[in-house]
């Protein structure tokens, strides 16, 4: 059952995730993008290079979100088998695209265009091209699901192409409330916050004290600008009340 | 269906994950630690503070995996609710338990135990607490769950604690071996690499090319020593073959 507000997944894919050997830094980025574009991630995923897991992974999400965004596999080696995995969840076939063909035709001189590197220009059937201006072998759409390289630096360009086309929803606006008091001395105010305004989320995130100063960060979020302030001016009151001199840090966009 | 090794799914729990706004750094921690004790993380998944979600990503995964590690939702404040939500995917009662009770109260005056506070010593049912050296409140395992706290420095004394108790099998070895062609070059190569060694696992990680200079990256991993020396070696001799000067990293463990 799809979400009542545009949702999405991010499925990140690979061996080098789940070995800790590499520290993802794509799901922070996609969902700060996607929440400014009004579409919320609500749920991740990491999975390894194994055809089965990718294929069922993929078919579970699409089901359940609006958008689902793969990073990932799409290279020209052995282990990149993302393509041809997305192209069975959706029982397509995998075909070479003219228009992929080309871009490579364009970077590869004839006796460098090996099959590998020609692999990159196979999607499913149907799908299509995402642009990559960094290093041109393409990612691709098949309907919601969007699939894209596993580099950052890649992704984050991909990335960029495909936002101005996703639907979104009003973006989720935040405000974090930073106070001095551990969160044990403040949870009934904040649950009391948290009871009248059930459409602002209120999430608390303490730092492990220093010299015995306690942070405690008070992240408000909401779709209604008003709301939400009206919720940060009742919890730093509250905070101000219990003897705490709470700091409203500059309003992010999540 | 269990995989035929000892393996783990790691599920990070809280929004401020998906929407971004916090970097995770807990699952390569616990991918690496537990890939050290001999149980491969085989996936991961975030999921957001709702009761039903947990509850049933909780249940998915302890019947796939030997061993579920949670991150995260067991402070004193209303957006804590992973306790609550295992013992429902349990069928338990949470129960406020005496020990951890006790630990509470050796940190808390009389008039600094509050409800939220003293919430940190509820459980479910029959658990079995789980130490905290950093900041007393426990965390809990309930058969092959266990739920830890999600700062990172907390979670890691935890991990610390339960690691020894953990039933893994032979370590994944792995080696790196760096080298200055594109992917593109060495994929017919690494694949035959690949076909010769089905039970040494080959990962190609490239670089973006710097000065038109490219680094690749190739991670050769498996439980069986000699078989990792002997694919490494054949795959630095194909390299060269193919005009590179591969180096080898040091052995890591992951």
């Amino acid at each position: 059952m799809l979400y009542p507000f545009p949702s999405a997944c991010v499925l990140l894919i690979g061996n080098e995730i789940l070995s800790g050997r590499t520290q993802d830094v794509n799901l922070a980025y996609l969902a700060g993008r996607l929440n400014d574009a009004g579409i919320r991630v609500m749920e991740s995923r990491v999975v390894p290079d194994i055809e089965e897991r990718i294929i069922n992974t993929v078919n579970e999400c699409r089901a359940n979100y609006h958008y689902v965004f793969t990073t990932g596999g799409i290279g020209p080696t052995h282990d990149d088998i993302t393509a041809l995995a997305v192209a069975k969840a959706f029982g397509r076939e995998l075909v070479r695209d003219k228009k992929a063909e080309a871009l490579l035709h364009a970077i590869y001189k004839p006796e460098d265009r090996n099959e590998a590197r020609m692999k990159m220009a196979d999607i499913p059937k149907g799908a299509e091209l995402i642009d990559n201006p960094v290093s041109t072998a393409p990612g691709f759409r098949v309907e919601n699901v969007y699939v894209l390289a596993g580099v950052p630096k890649i992704m984050q360009a991909m990335l960029a192409g495909v936002l101005p086309g996703l639907q979104g929803g009003a973006p989720m606006l935040s405000e974090t409330v930073t106070c001095d008091l551990p969160e044990g001395r403040i949870a009934a105010a904040l649950a009391e916050v948290q009871q009248r305004y059930d459409d602002v989320e209120i999430g608390s995130y303490p730092q492990i004290p220093r010299d015995g100063k306690f942070i405690t960060n008070l992240v408000l979020r909401s779709v209604d600008e008003t709301r939400l302030a009206k919720a940060s001016n009742e919890l730093r009151a509250a905070l101000t009340e219990l003897g705490s001199s709470p700091h409203r840090a500059v309003a992010g966009a999540y």
